[in-house]
């Protein structure tokens, strides 16, 4: 396991952009490759859900580290809602490491990486297609060796990511792994045609954001939850706020944060609640009581209706929007928050100290 | 979704027992129950293993929360790398909020549960045996709710745990599953037979334990990393440091704190590593070197020539001790120290505030 902090410090020192061009930029670029996934993407995603759908895979297996993790998770939750399938996140190590050799047979094996470069994903991908498994990767190179050593392979049109913090190629996986689970079940996905004219209207509103960031200036921590499909998002957000501004930002799913952590959420403690317009949102409603009984400092990312009862908030335009693509909506602000979070710092969000684009873990 | 909040309020007032008295006392315990465990349980465990076996499950879904989760996290290594049986950590929203309803032939489900009592784990488990799976729930009472609707049971036989934070239900937990999964295979599971006296040689360690709590009683933030079987020892130590002293504590896999979070880590954010004696410490080496040429605060939980390198830490007797089962051993040190943390702050760890002893999540 390696990661080339001196290059990333060296580009740092040489760039001449002003801090955070980068993640700005690739920020904004999300509604119009939400639609070129939509109109040149989507027919071939739909090909290899329907081949694969053809072999008929039992159980699926997802292997990703970091955002692709968090996109992993999502897909996960639309496999098991909405095709009803067995899943699991592949914890990587027990092939890398411990030379697993589980038997994969009627296993769909997904690994998400936006480089396809990581040694590490590559190896297992390699490992569980000789175990029998039908492998799929999604990457944002095409050319990648993950690419390669995968069976199918679904390319998330991203266009090159330059900012360490992944942003563009995080909903570019939502989309894609959404065309191809519904794809699976002979679905077209157009329940996400509404998104890039929804995602511009929300990128527009930069002020707002502004606002929150203000808020969160000088926190020195934050808790993160949502329920159902709004945990990937959770968990993504906190990832952003972490590795953007480094305040220790700690997600979990609501059930979880009742299990232990709410011993650590009070008055001092902000609490960012993604609550998705629909059945994850209903079962997240007991959490948010109990946050405000607490006096808990709460900001909810979601329908007008809940921020009302919050402390403050982000509205969304979920209404006619199916739940299941929400994710898609929810990221958005909680990008720009961790990015305006930085910039008041004065920290650079494009180049976080100490990390490397491509992660060479092994 | 709810937790009895009032009720933990009074009883902590009521309580007359001198702070952190039950977990002390508790934590204490877990040499003799590790015994009970290997003479008394290891043989109606083999007998379960036995029976599912010859049922011949192809797939390990596991379901748990907070101490349990991490249980079930160090029983999907086992399965995956001691059984080559692909497993998945249960999304359990997407049965009890979204009504999935998966196809679960020829799956083994494994429901963890101290309680046994959470209407959430009694209604998931419910529903994957009316979808085809083979149930068995690990719980520390055979009466509850949850061992009645699985087909199989293991009582792992810790006795009534009043102290908030699992310390001896957790460590009974592992014990069973590896018990378990060794019998699967056929094995008595006989590389545990070292434990009890191992476990109890650390815990009479505890002047090493405090001058260590020393160190980070003003820590406002800790990170733990480990890879394979030290993983899920990661994310218990970091929820016993949340649940007691407050500390955000941020538990990750070596390899996915390359991938942001590493950002964050620096010469205030103290690093905890443990390091499994094995082919676990050895995927964590690069992860280490990076951490000491960043300059971090890194205290080893490990064999004793690691703990050289680094700037503190607790040796433990590995040496003969099979990987597998290191991780009973290792969690030992860290349960004390989220004690000594939490005392040392004037808090009481037996009663954190917020929290109730059974969690009802639905």
């Amino acid at each position: 396991m390696s990661a080339t902090n001196p290059s990333a410090e060296a580009a740092r020192l040489a760039r001449t952009d002003p801090p955070g061009r980068m993640m700005a930029t690739e920020i904004a670029e999300q509604p119009a490759i939400l639609r070129r996934i939509l109109t040149e993407g989507a027919p071939r995603i739909r090909g290899v859900a329907r081949e694969i759908a053809a072999r008929g895979p039992r159980f699926v297996l997802l292997t990703a580290r970091g955002s692709s993790d968090h996109a992993a998770l999502y897909a996960k939750y639309l496999l098991e809602i909405r095709r009803g399938m067995p899943c699991g996140l592949s914890s990587m190590s027990t092939t890398t490491a411990f030379g697993a050799r589980p038997d994969l047979r009627d296993v769909l094996v997904i690994t998400v990486s936006q480089s396809g470069g990581s040694p590490d994903l590559v190896d297992s991908t390699r490992a569980a297609r000789a175990a029998g498994a039908i492998t799929l990767s999604v990457t944002n190179n095409p050319d990648s060796s993950l690419a390669a050593v995968s069976e199918f392979h679904i390319d998330i049109m991203a266009g090159p990511e330059k900012a360490l913090p992944a942003t563009k190629t995080y909903t570019a996986s939502l989309l894609s792994l959404h065309l191809f689970v519904e794809g699976l079940g002979g679905g077209d996905g157009s329940a996400a045609n509404v998104l890039p004219d929804l995602a511009e209207r929300i990128l527009d509103r930069a002020d707002e954001v502004r606002t929150l960031a203000a808020r969160y200036r000088f926190a020195e921590r934050m808790v993160i939850t949502s329920r159902g499909y709004g945990y990937p998002t959770a968990k993504e957000a906190a990832l952003k706020l972490m590795e953007t501004s480094y305040i220790p930002a700690l997600a979990y799913s609501g059930a979880d944060l009742m299990h232990g952590p709410l011993a650590m959420v009070d008055n001092i403690s902000p609490v960012i609640a993604v609550v998705t317009d629909g059945r994850g949102g209903e079962a997240l409603q007991p959490v948010l009581e109990r946050l405000r009984g607490r006096g808990a400092d709460l900001c909810v990312i979601g329908p007008a209706s809940e921020i009302m009862a919050a402390s403050a908030g982000f509205a969304l335009p979920t209404e006619g929007v199916a739940e299941e693509v929400q994710p898609l909506l929810e990221i958005l602000p909680l990008q720009r928050l961790a990015y305006e979070i930085a910039m008041a710092r004065g920290q650079d969000p494009d180049a976080p100290r100490a990390l490397a684009k491509i992660t060479e873990t092994r």
